[in-house]
């Protein structure tokens, strides 16, 4: 059993210290649309971005789409997947659902999902729990997918993957520290820094259990 | 050295036939853009396309934008890639181009791509040119990815590896017969239809030099 944990993940809806900022003003009139209920989108709302904390690590919604669809095309049976947001969210994706392709699209899914805390559709396709990082690691071995780990392969068997659904920087210390105390793993697969959607092809790959 | 080839990639401006459809007017106001020269998107001009020949292939530029993130996201140093539309045009991509990840970026770089033939910045970053598949194909061996191929390894060295970069169907005749003219190894990665993400995926990490 395969668990993907994406971690950090750049997806949350506008918060309120920018709602008011002109650029998601607009946006928002356009989308017919309240403010804090649209997910922030760094192609949309760069200038009200620039107040923020972390910002460098906020607002690409993009990377978990793109990680999302591959990860859900994979034919692996035994796999479980889980969206940790930077904001300490954890969303879990059922492995049948079939998210929507195209970006916007996903854009309006996830802002339903915010919105009402669960994608329902014969069953529960998405939903926002109350675990934490902590609670969908800590009962298997964690490998953590990271620029900073030791070449080597990624592993099968029972394990929870992790990897960073940011565009830059580093894991959050308090996760890091989280990570270290599950005595996770940490591998590397590239001599340098790899966006998230390649990490995940890689980790695909490494458990598809059809040949090749 | 990987050649990489998407085939019918499912890529095209709106095709005059449709110009006036309602549907297509307005996202072109919206847009302030003429109707021909936006590109064709099964979630905006759904409605437009009814009439359209082979449409179930058609309107889809999200599958080819991810593929292309995928493919340049790997550190395969020795890549070529190019993709083939579903109207014969034969696009080259720069593998040190930096596509946009976002959606709607992209897909206002693709406009500018069919408007004036190519993308520069310090260099070629894409350019539409005057190939044909035949001539992407011709001169090394050629692997077609195929859920009716044979479940095998997809190989290494010098070879052109061709996927469908379209949402239904098969390959069109025409470019099957190229193939097999060509004496093509067709070759499956699943027991079921994958997406062209995916199949992207397991090419990628096929050919990855970089252990593991």
């Amino acid at each position: 059993m395969l668990r993907l944990v994406f971690v950090e993940a750049s997806l949350e809806t506008i918060p309120k210290s920018i709602a008011n900022h002109p650029s998601v003003l607009s946006d928002a009139k356009r989308r017919k649309k309240r403010p804090t209920e649209m997910i922030l989108d760094d192609s949309k709302h760069h200038l009200a971005m620039k107040s923020l904390e972390k910002r460098e690590k906020r607002g690409r919604p993009d990377i978990i789409h793109q990680c999302l669809l591959l990860a859900l095309d994979s034919p692996i049976e035994d796999l479980e997947i889980f969206v940790h947001t930077i904001n300490d969210i954890v969303i879990w994706i059922n492995r049948e659902t079939r998210l929507p392709r195209n970006y916007n699209r996903f854009i309006g899914l996830m802002e339903d999902l915010f919105k009402k805390g669960e994608i329902k559709a014969d069953g529960t396709l998405l939903k926002i729990t109350d675990l934490s990082l902590r609670d969908v690691l800590r009962d298997r071995k964690v490998v953590v997918m990271s620029e900073k780990g030791k070449e080597k392969d990624i592993g099968s068997g029972d394990v929870a993957v992790c990897i960073g659904a940011f565009p830059h920087g580093d894991f959050d210390e308090k996760n890091v520290e989280l990570f270290r105390e599950l005595n996770a793993e940490f591998v590397s697969i590239a001599k340098r820094p790899v966006t998230a959607l390649y990490t995940t092809c890689r980790v695909i790959s490494s458990f598809q259990r059809i040949s090749p």
